[in-house]
Protein backbone atom coordinates (compact mmCIF):
# COMPACT_ATOMS: atom_id res chain seq x y z
CA UNK A 1 0.00 0.00 0.00
CA UNK A 2 2.00 3.04 -1.19
CA UNK A 3 0.65 6.34 -1.09
CA UNK A 4 1.23 9.15 -3.70
CA UNK A 5 3.89 12.21 -1.41
CA UNK A 6 2.22 15.41 -2.76
CA UNK A 7 5.20 16.46 -4.36
CA UNK A 8 4.59 14.12 -7.66
CA UNK A 9 2.37 14.78 -9.67
CA UNK A 10 0.08 12.30 -10.65
CA UNK A 11 0.73 10.57 -14.47
CA UNK A 12 -1.60 11.66 -17.16
CA UNK A 13 -3.71 9.31 -17.92
CA UNK A 14 -3.87 10.70 -21.49
CA UNK A 15 -0.71 12.47 -23.53
CA UNK A 16 -0.34 14.30 -26.90
CA UNK A 17 -0.12 12.15 -30.02
CA UNK A 18 2.84 11.80 -31.24
CA UNK A 19 3.57 13.05 -34.91
CA UNK A 20 4.70 10.26 -36.23
CA UNK A 21 1.94 7.96 -35.01
CA UNK A 22 2.38 5.08 -37.65
CA UNK A 23 6.06 4.45 -36.19
CA UNK A 24 5.33 4.52 -32.95
CA UNK A 25 1.87 2.25 -32.97
CA UNK A 26 4.79 0.02 -35.15
CA UNK A 27 7.30 0.09 -32.69
CA UNK A 28 4.67 -0.74 -29.68
CA UNK A 29 2.74 -3.68 -31.84
CA UNK A 30 6.37 -4.95 -32.33
CA UNK A 31 7.51 -5.05 -28.83
CA UNK A 32 4.09 -6.29 -27.72
CA UNK A 33 5.03 -9.37 -29.72
CA UNK A 34 7.92 -9.42 -28.54
CA UNK A 35 6.76 -9.89 -24.96
CA UNK A 36 4.38 -12.18 -26.18
CA UNK A 37 6.43 -14.12 -27.30
CA UNK A 38 8.74 -13.57 -24.49
CA UNK A 39 5.81 -14.61 -22.16
CA UNK A 40 5.72 -18.24 -24.32
CA UNK A 41 8.58 -18.91 -24.52
CA UNK A 42 9.55 -18.16 -20.27
CA UNK A 43 6.51 -20.22 -19.61
CA UNK A 44 7.84 -23.34 -21.70
CA UNK A 45 10.81 -22.98 -19.93
CA UNK A 46 9.19 -22.94 -16.73
CA UNK A 47 7.60 -26.52 -17.70
CA UNK A 48 11.00 -27.83 -18.41
CA UNK A 49 13.44 -26.31 -15.70
CA UNK A 50 14.87 -28.89 -13.60
CA UNK A 51 13.78 -27.90 -10.38
CA UNK A 52 11.07 -26.45 -8.47
CA UNK A 53 12.68 -23.43 -7.61
CA UNK A 54 13.91 -22.17 -10.96
CA UNK A 55 10.74 -23.06 -12.69
CA UNK A 56 8.65 -20.92 -10.06
CA UNK A 57 10.74 -18.17 -10.84
CA UNK A 58 10.91 -18.50 -14.65
CA UNK A 59 6.59 -18.47 -14.60
CA UNK A 60 7.08 -15.31 -12.66
CA UNK A 61 9.62 -13.68 -15.16
CA UNK A 62 6.94 -14.93 -17.80
CA UNK A 63 4.11 -12.73 -15.75
CA UNK A 64 6.23 -9.86 -15.87
CA UNK A 65 6.10 -10.08 -20.13
CA UNK A 66 2.23 -10.39 -19.43
CA UNK A 67 2.59 -6.98 -17.07
CA UNK A 68 4.74 -5.34 -19.60
CA UNK A 69 2.00 -6.53 -22.49
CA UNK A 70 -0.58 -5.04 -20.69
CA UNK A 71 1.04 -1.43 -19.99
CA UNK A 72 1.45 -1.55 -24.12
CA UNK A 73 -1.98 -2.42 -24.55
CA UNK A 74 -2.77 1.14 -22.29
CA UNK A 75 -0.41 2.72 -24.54
CA UNK A 76 -1.40 1.61 -27.52
CA UNK A 77 -4.96 2.41 -26.55
CA UNK A 78 -3.99 6.02 -25.92
CA UNK A 79 -2.63 6.82 -29.23
CA UNK A 80 -6.09 5.61 -30.72
CA UNK A 81 -4.90 1.72 -32.11
CA UNK A 82 -6.03 -1.36 -31.41
CA UNK A 83 -3.50 -4.39 -29.63
CA UNK A 84 -4.47 -6.85 -31.96
CA UNK A 85 -3.90 -5.10 -35.25
CA UNK A 86 -0.76 -3.12 -34.61
CA UNK A 87 0.35 -6.51 -33.04
CA UNK A 88 -0.19 -8.95 -36.53
CA UNK A 89 2.26 -7.57 -38.69
CA UNK A 90 4.94 -8.97 -36.30
CA UNK A 91 3.54 -11.90 -35.53
CA UNK A 92 5.64 -14.13 -37.93
CA UNK A 93 8.98 -12.45 -37.16
CA UNK A 94 10.19 -15.01 -34.71
CA UNK A 95 8.39 -17.93 -36.52
CA UNK A 96 11.46 -18.58 -38.87
CA UNK A 97 14.25 -17.41 -36.26
CA UNK A 98 12.44 -19.95 -34.15
CA UNK A 99 12.85 -22.84 -36.66
CA UNK A 100 16.50 -22.02 -37.47
CA UNK A 101 17.53 -21.79 -33.66
CA UNK A 102 16.31 -25.28 -31.97
CA UNK A 103 17.72 -25.73 -28.69
CA UNK A 104 18.71 -28.96 -27.82
CA UNK A 105 19.72 -28.58 -23.96
CA UNK A 106 18.24 -26.68 -21.61
CA UNK A 107 21.51 -24.07 -21.47
CA UNK A 108 21.14 -24.11 -24.81
CA UNK A 109 17.35 -23.11 -24.37
CA UNK A 110 18.70 -20.26 -21.60
CA UNK A 111 21.45 -18.89 -23.70
CA UNK A 112 18.80 -18.31 -26.43
CA UNK A 113 16.12 -16.43 -24.23
CA UNK A 114 19.40 -13.70 -22.85
CA UNK A 115 21.01 -13.71 -25.78
CA UNK A 116 19.13 -14.12 -29.04
CA UNK A 117 15.87 -12.05 -28.11
CA UNK A 118 18.48 -9.53 -26.29
CA UNK A 119 19.42 -8.53 -30.37
CA UNK A 120 15.59 -8.29 -30.76
CA UNK A 121 15.07 -5.80 -27.28
CA UNK A 122 18.19 -4.04 -28.22
CA UNK A 123 17.27 -2.94 -31.51
CA UNK A 124 13.45 -1.87 -29.91
CA UNK A 125 15.54 0.39 -27.21
CA UNK A 126 17.80 1.83 -30.15
CA UNK A 127 14.87 2.68 -32.55
CA UNK A 128 12.57 4.13 -29.47
CA UNK A 129 15.27 7.01 -28.39
CA UNK A 130 13.37 8.74 -31.50
CA UNK A 131 9.64 8.10 -30.42
CA UNK A 132 7.74 10.65 -28.46
CA UNK A 133 9.16 10.47 -24.65
CA UNK A 134 6.02 8.84 -23.00
CA UNK A 135 6.12 6.11 -25.49
CA UNK A 136 10.28 5.81 -25.25
CA UNK A 137 10.01 5.68 -21.49
CA UNK A 138 7.68 3.34 -21.41
CA UNK A 139 9.01 0.53 -23.98
CA UNK A 140 12.49 1.13 -22.05
CA UNK A 141 10.70 0.51 -19.45
CA UNK A 142 9.58 -2.78 -20.54
CA UNK A 143 12.94 -3.51 -21.49
CA UNK A 144 14.58 -2.79 -18.28
CA UNK A 145 16.12 -5.85 -17.05
CA UNK A 146 13.79 -8.25 -14.68
CA UNK A 147 16.44 -10.32 -13.11
CA UNK A 148 16.33 -13.05 -16.23
CA UNK A 149 19.79 -11.92 -17.45
CA UNK A 150 21.22 -12.77 -13.40
CA UNK A 151 19.30 -16.38 -13.88
CA UNK A 152 20.59 -17.04 -16.78
CA UNK A 153 23.98 -15.96 -16.02
CA UNK A 154 24.16 -17.62 -12.82
CA UNK A 155 22.81 -20.82 -14.17
CA UNK A 156 25.39 -21.01 -17.04
CA UNK A 157 28.12 -20.05 -14.78
CA UNK A 158 27.76 -23.49 -12.42
CA UNK A 159 26.91 -24.88 -15.57
CA UNK A 160 30.40 -23.93 -16.91
CA UNK A 161 32.00 -24.61 -14.06
CA UNK A 162 30.79 -28.10 -13.98
CA UNK A 163 31.35 -29.09 -17.78
CA UNK A 164 34.32 -27.15 -19.12
CA UNK A 165 33.41 -27.92 -22.73
CA UNK A 166 29.74 -26.44 -22.15
CA UNK A 167 31.35 -23.32 -22.51
CA UNK A 168 32.81 -23.67 -25.67
CA UNK A 169 30.05 -25.32 -27.20
CA UNK A 170 27.90 -22.52 -25.85
CA UNK A 171 30.02 -19.61 -27.68
CA UNK A 172 29.68 -21.38 -30.67
CA UNK A 173 25.52 -20.84 -30.10
CA UNK A 174 25.85 -17.83 -28.92
CA UNK A 175 27.33 -16.70 -32.71
CA UNK A 176 25.32 -18.88 -34.55
CA UNK A 177 21.86 -17.10 -32.32
CA UNK A 178 23.04 -13.27 -32.72
CA UNK A 179 23.77 -14.35 -36.99
CA UNK A 180 20.46 -15.23 -37.05
CA UNK A 181 18.66 -12.78 -34.71
CA UNK A 182 20.50 -9.76 -36.43
CA UNK A 183 18.64 -11.56 -39.60
CA UNK A 184 15.63 -10.88 -38.13
CA UNK A 185 16.47 -7.42 -37.58
CA UNK A 186 17.55 -7.20 -40.98
CA UNK A 187 14.07 -8.38 -42.29
CA UNK A 188 11.92 -6.12 -40.27
CA UNK A 189 13.38 -3.16 -41.36
CA UNK A 190 12.94 -4.13 -44.66
CA UNK A 191 9.47 -5.10 -44.59
CA UNK A 192 8.63 -2.33 -42.81
CA UNK A 193 8.73 1.21 -44.65
CA UNK A 194 7.26 3.27 -41.51
CA UNK A 195 10.17 2.54 -39.51
CA UNK A 196 12.58 4.05 -41.90
CA UNK A 197 12.34 7.34 -40.84
CA UNK A 198 12.58 6.75 -36.80
CA UNK A 199 15.18 4.74 -37.41
CA UNK A 200 17.56 7.54 -39.30
CA UNK A 201 16.50 9.84 -36.57
CA UNK A 202 17.63 7.36 -34.26
CA UNK A 203 20.77 6.63 -35.50
CA UNK A 204 21.40 10.59 -36.30
CA UNK A 205 23.51 11.19 -32.64
CA UNK A 206 25.22 7.68 -33.29
CA UNK A 207 29.11 8.17 -33.60
CA UNK A 208 30.14 6.10 -36.13
CA UNK A 209 30.34 5.52 -40.19
CA UNK A 210 27.91 4.43 -42.33
CA UNK A 211 24.67 4.78 -42.83
CA UNK A 212 21.45 4.27 -39.84
CA UNK A 213 21.60 0.93 -40.82
CA UNK A 214 25.42 -0.13 -40.65
CA UNK A 215 25.47 1.88 -37.31
CA UNK A 216 22.82 -0.28 -35.63
CA UNK A 217 24.20 -3.34 -36.78
CA UNK A 218 27.34 -2.31 -35.22
CA UNK A 219 25.72 -1.52 -32.43
CA UNK A 220 23.56 -4.22 -31.54
CA UNK A 221 26.87 -6.45 -32.66
CA UNK A 222 28.38 -4.55 -29.49
CA UNK A 223 25.73 -5.31 -27.30
CA UNK A 224 25.58 -9.17 -28.19
CA UNK A 225 29.69 -8.68 -27.49
CA UNK A 226 28.69 -7.26 -24.30
CA UNK A 227 26.72 -10.14 -23.07
CA UNK A 228 28.68 -12.91 -24.27
CA UNK A 229 31.56 -11.56 -22.17
CA UNK A 230 29.35 -10.76 -18.98
CA UNK A 231 28.56 -14.73 -19.31
CA UNK A 232 32.03 -15.10 -19.43
CA UNK A 233 31.89 -16.76 -22.88
CA UNK A 234 34.00 -15.48 -26.04
CA UNK A 235 31.85 -13.40 -28.02
CA UNK B 1 -1.32 5.20 -8.35
CA UNK B 2 -3.89 4.27 -5.27
CA UNK B 3 -3.84 6.31 -2.00
CA UNK B 4 -5.70 4.71 0.82
CA UNK B 5 -9.11 5.98 2.22
CA UNK B 6 -9.15 6.67 5.72
CA UNK B 7 -12.05 4.58 6.10
CA UNK B 8 -10.79 1.77 4.85
CA UNK B 9 -8.90 -0.34 7.66
CA UNK B 10 -5.72 -1.91 6.57
CA UNK B 11 -6.19 -5.76 5.78
CA UNK B 12 -4.18 -7.69 8.59
CA UNK B 13 -1.06 -8.63 7.21
CA UNK B 14 -1.20 -11.88 9.86
CA UNK B 15 -4.42 -13.79 10.84
CA UNK B 16 -4.89 -16.73 13.41
CA UNK B 17 -3.31 -19.87 12.60
CA UNK B 18 -5.65 -22.10 12.24
CA UNK B 19 -5.79 -25.90 14.37
CA UNK B 20 -5.42 -28.31 12.04
CA UNK B 21 -2.15 -26.67 10.11
CA UNK B 22 -0.87 -29.65 8.56
CA UNK B 23 -4.14 -29.83 6.96
CA UNK B 24 -4.46 -26.42 5.92
CA UNK B 25 -1.09 -26.36 4.17
CA UNK B 26 -1.19 -29.37 2.21
CA UNK B 27 -4.53 -28.19 0.73
CA UNK B 28 -2.29 -24.73 -0.08
CA UNK B 29 0.26 -27.02 -1.69
CA UNK B 30 -1.68 -28.82 -3.33
CA UNK B 31 -3.21 -25.78 -4.54
CA UNK B 32 -0.34 -23.88 -5.68
CA UNK B 33 0.71 -27.08 -7.88
CA UNK B 34 -2.31 -27.14 -9.33
CA UNK B 35 -2.35 -23.45 -9.88
CA UNK B 36 1.41 -23.93 -11.05
CA UNK B 37 0.21 -26.07 -13.87
CA UNK B 38 -2.53 -24.13 -14.97
CA UNK B 39 -0.48 -21.22 -15.48
CA UNK B 40 1.98 -24.11 -17.60
CA UNK B 41 -1.03 -25.52 -19.19
CA UNK B 42 -2.61 -22.36 -20.50
CA UNK B 43 0.39 -20.83 -21.57
CA UNK B 44 0.92 -23.80 -23.43
CA UNK B 45 -2.43 -23.67 -25.18
CA UNK B 46 -2.00 -19.85 -25.63
CA UNK B 47 1.15 -20.48 -27.69
CA UNK B 48 -1.06 -23.08 -29.83
CA UNK B 49 -4.14 -21.02 -30.41
CA UNK B 50 -5.59 -21.08 -33.41
CA UNK B 51 -5.75 -16.93 -33.90
CA UNK B 52 -3.99 -13.98 -31.67
CA UNK B 53 -7.15 -13.25 -30.27
CA UNK B 54 -7.52 -16.37 -28.31
CA UNK B 55 -3.38 -16.76 -27.49
CA UNK B 56 -4.55 -13.20 -25.63
CA UNK B 57 -7.18 -14.57 -23.48
CA UNK B 58 -5.52 -17.70 -23.02
CA UNK B 59 -2.48 -15.54 -21.69
CA UNK B 60 -4.32 -13.86 -19.61
CA UNK B 61 -5.84 -16.63 -17.99
CA UNK B 62 -2.73 -17.87 -17.81
CA UNK B 63 -1.76 -14.52 -15.87
CA UNK B 64 -4.64 -15.34 -13.24
CA UNK B 65 -3.34 -18.28 -11.87
CA UNK B 66 0.08 -17.07 -11.64
CA UNK B 67 -1.71 -14.39 -9.68
CA UNK B 68 -3.57 -16.83 -7.68
CA UNK B 69 -0.03 -18.33 -7.13
CA UNK B 70 1.16 -15.55 -5.26
CA UNK B 71 -1.94 -15.35 -3.27
CA UNK B 72 -1.05 -18.43 -2.04
CA UNK B 73 2.30 -18.24 -1.65
CA UNK B 74 0.83 -15.01 0.63
CA UNK B 75 -1.09 -17.32 3.39
CA UNK B 76 1.43 -19.94 3.22
CA UNK B 77 3.75 -17.70 4.95
CA UNK B 78 1.03 -16.38 7.52
CA UNK B 79 0.72 -19.87 8.66
CA UNK B 80 4.42 -20.01 9.28
CA UNK B 81 5.19 -22.43 5.76
CA UNK B 82 7.23 -22.10 2.71
CA UNK B 83 5.74 -22.44 -0.66
CA UNK B 84 8.49 -25.12 -2.31
CA UNK B 85 8.51 -27.55 0.53
CA UNK B 86 4.83 -27.34 0.50
CA UNK B 87 4.03 -27.78 -3.14
CA UNK B 88 6.18 -30.32 -3.35
CA UNK B 89 4.23 -33.10 -2.52
CA UNK B 90 2.09 -32.70 -4.72
CA UNK B 91 4.64 -32.54 -7.32
CA UNK B 92 3.70 -35.32 -9.44
CA UNK B 93 0.36 -35.68 -8.66
CA UNK B 94 -0.88 -34.97 -12.40
CA UNK B 95 2.35 -36.29 -14.22
CA UNK B 96 0.49 -39.39 -14.57
CA UNK B 97 -2.66 -37.76 -15.43
CA UNK B 98 -1.08 -35.65 -18.11
CA UNK B 99 0.35 -39.01 -19.79
CA UNK B 100 -2.68 -40.86 -19.60
CA UNK B 101 -4.85 -37.86 -20.85
CA UNK B 102 -2.83 -36.89 -23.90
CA UNK B 103 -5.28 -34.70 -26.06
CA UNK B 104 -4.88 -34.84 -29.99
CA UNK B 105 -6.64 -31.88 -31.09
CA UNK B 106 -7.15 -28.06 -30.41
CA UNK B 107 -10.75 -29.48 -28.89
CA UNK B 108 -9.95 -32.24 -26.78
CA UNK B 109 -6.92 -29.69 -25.06
CA UNK B 110 -9.72 -27.01 -24.62
CA UNK B 111 -12.05 -29.84 -22.76
CA UNK B 112 -9.20 -31.45 -20.99
CA UNK B 113 -8.79 -27.77 -19.53
CA UNK B 114 -11.88 -27.70 -18.24
CA UNK B 115 -13.28 -30.96 -17.14
CA UNK B 116 -10.31 -33.01 -16.65
CA UNK B 117 -8.42 -30.08 -14.12
CA UNK B 118 -12.31 -29.20 -12.95
CA UNK B 119 -12.50 -32.62 -11.03
CA UNK B 120 -9.18 -31.26 -9.40
CA UNK B 121 -10.32 -28.16 -8.68
CA UNK B 122 -14.10 -29.50 -7.07
CA UNK B 123 -11.82 -31.59 -4.55
CA UNK B 124 -9.83 -28.62 -3.24
CA UNK B 125 -13.13 -26.97 -3.54
CA UNK B 126 -14.86 -29.23 -0.70
CA UNK B 127 -11.87 -29.96 1.34
CA UNK B 128 -11.66 -26.36 1.83
CA UNK B 129 -15.05 -26.34 3.41
CA UNK B 130 -13.65 -27.48 6.80
CA UNK B 131 -10.95 -25.10 6.92
CA UNK B 132 -10.32 -21.79 8.76
CA UNK B 133 -12.50 -19.25 7.02
CA UNK B 134 -9.73 -17.07 5.78
CA UNK B 135 -7.91 -20.11 3.83
CA UNK B 136 -11.19 -21.30 3.00
CA UNK B 137 -12.21 -18.26 1.11
CA UNK B 138 -8.72 -17.88 -0.42
CA UNK B 139 -9.29 -21.18 -1.68
CA UNK B 140 -12.95 -20.63 -3.22
CA UNK B 141 -11.81 -17.01 -4.70
CA UNK B 142 -8.69 -19.00 -6.52
CA UNK B 143 -10.84 -21.75 -7.51
CA UNK B 144 -13.81 -18.90 -8.70
CA UNK B 145 -13.80 -19.08 -12.24
CA UNK B 146 -12.06 -16.36 -13.98
CA UNK B 147 -13.47 -16.80 -17.50
CA UNK B 148 -11.95 -19.78 -18.80
CA UNK B 149 -14.85 -21.78 -18.89
CA UNK B 150 -17.02 -19.67 -20.78
CA UNK B 151 -13.94 -19.29 -23.30
CA UNK B 152 -14.08 -22.97 -23.68
CA UNK B 153 -18.19 -23.39 -23.28
CA UNK B 154 -17.96 -21.27 -26.45
CA UNK B 155 -15.52 -22.43 -28.74
CA UNK B 156 -16.67 -25.87 -28.08
CA UNK B 157 -20.19 -24.94 -29.26
CA UNK B 158 -18.51 -23.36 -32.37
CA UNK B 159 -16.41 -25.84 -33.22
CA UNK B 160 -19.47 -28.66 -32.71
CA UNK B 161 -22.38 -26.61 -34.73
CA UNK B 162 -19.63 -26.66 -37.46
CA UNK B 163 -18.82 -30.49 -37.32
CA UNK B 164 -21.28 -32.60 -35.94
CA UNK B 165 -19.46 -36.17 -34.91
CA UNK B 166 -17.13 -33.71 -33.16
CA UNK B 167 -20.12 -33.70 -30.20
CA UNK B 168 -19.84 -37.35 -29.99
CA UNK B 169 -16.02 -37.61 -30.13
CA UNK B 170 -15.83 -34.92 -27.31
CA UNK B 171 -18.19 -36.58 -24.88
CA UNK B 172 -16.28 -39.94 -25.28
CA UNK B 173 -13.23 -37.78 -24.57
CA UNK B 174 -14.61 -35.99 -21.20
CA UNK B 175 -15.90 -39.72 -19.77
CA UNK B 176 -11.91 -40.81 -20.64
CA UNK B 177 -11.02 -37.73 -18.36
CA UNK B 178 -13.04 -37.93 -15.66
CA UNK B 179 -12.76 -41.17 -15.07
CA UNK B 180 -8.82 -40.56 -14.82
CA UNK B 181 -9.12 -37.39 -13.02
CA UNK B 182 -11.31 -39.41 -10.19
CA UNK B 183 -8.31 -41.94 -10.37
CA UNK B 184 -6.02 -39.14 -9.07
CA UNK B 185 -8.32 -38.00 -6.45
CA UNK B 186 -8.43 -41.47 -5.44
CA UNK B 187 -4.74 -41.49 -4.83
CA UNK B 188 -4.42 -38.27 -3.34
CA UNK B 189 -6.37 -39.14 -0.79
CA UNK B 190 -4.71 -42.44 -0.12
CA UNK B 191 -0.98 -40.77 0.05
CA UNK B 192 -2.22 -37.89 2.01
CA UNK B 193 -3.06 -38.92 5.33
CA UNK B 194 -2.96 -35.32 6.85
CA UNK B 195 -5.84 -35.01 4.37
CA UNK B 196 -8.54 -37.50 5.84
CA UNK B 197 -9.81 -36.02 9.11
CA UNK B 198 -10.28 -32.91 6.65
CA UNK B 199 -12.25 -34.84 4.31
CA UNK B 200 -14.26 -36.22 7.13
CA UNK B 201 -15.43 -33.10 8.92
CA UNK B 202 -15.89 -31.35 4.84
CA UNK B 203 -18.46 -34.14 4.06
CA UNK B 204 -20.48 -34.82 7.71
CA UNK B 205 -22.97 -32.03 6.20
CA UNK B 206 -23.26 -33.24 2.92
CA UNK B 207 -26.53 -35.52 2.80
CA UNK B 208 -25.82 -38.91 0.52
CA UNK B 209 -25.42 -42.43 1.54
CA UNK B 210 -21.85 -43.97 2.11
CA UNK B 211 -18.61 -42.88 4.28
CA UNK B 212 -17.05 -39.31 3.46
CA UNK B 213 -15.09 -40.61 0.13
CA UNK B 214 -18.65 -42.19 -1.40
CA UNK B 215 -19.71 -38.68 -0.52
CA UNK B 216 -17.06 -36.97 -2.21
CA UNK B 217 -17.09 -38.97 -5.39
CA UNK B 218 -20.60 -38.83 -5.55
CA UNK B 219 -20.36 -34.82 -5.69
CA UNK B 220 -17.38 -34.52 -7.91
CA UNK B 221 -19.29 -36.63 -10.79
CA UNK B 222 -22.45 -34.57 -10.28
CA UNK B 223 -20.23 -32.13 -10.91
CA UNK B 224 -18.65 -33.16 -13.82
CA UNK B 225 -22.03 -34.07 -15.48
CA UNK B 226 -23.64 -29.81 -14.32
CA UNK B 227 -20.16 -28.94 -16.51
CA UNK B 228 -20.40 -31.71 -19.59
CA UNK B 229 -24.11 -30.45 -19.63
CA UNK B 230 -23.39 -27.00 -20.14
CA UNK B 231 -21.12 -27.57 -23.15
CA UNK B 232 -24.00 -29.58 -24.01
CA UNK B 233 -22.35 -32.96 -24.54
CA UNK B 234 -23.63 -36.16 -22.86
CA UNK B 235 -22.23 -36.63 -19.44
Amino acid sequence: MTTVPPESPPTPSTSPVPVDQDACLAVLGMLAYSELAAFSRLAADAALAPDLGQRLELSRLAGVALTNLDAIRARVGELGGDLQPVMRPFAGVLVEFDGRTVPSTWWERLLKGYVGYGVADDFSRMVAQALDPQTRDLVVGVLSDDGHAQLVVDALARACVADPTLASRLALWGRRLVGEALGVVQNVVADHTELEALLERAMADVPGNGDAQQKLFAALTAEHSRRMERLGLTP
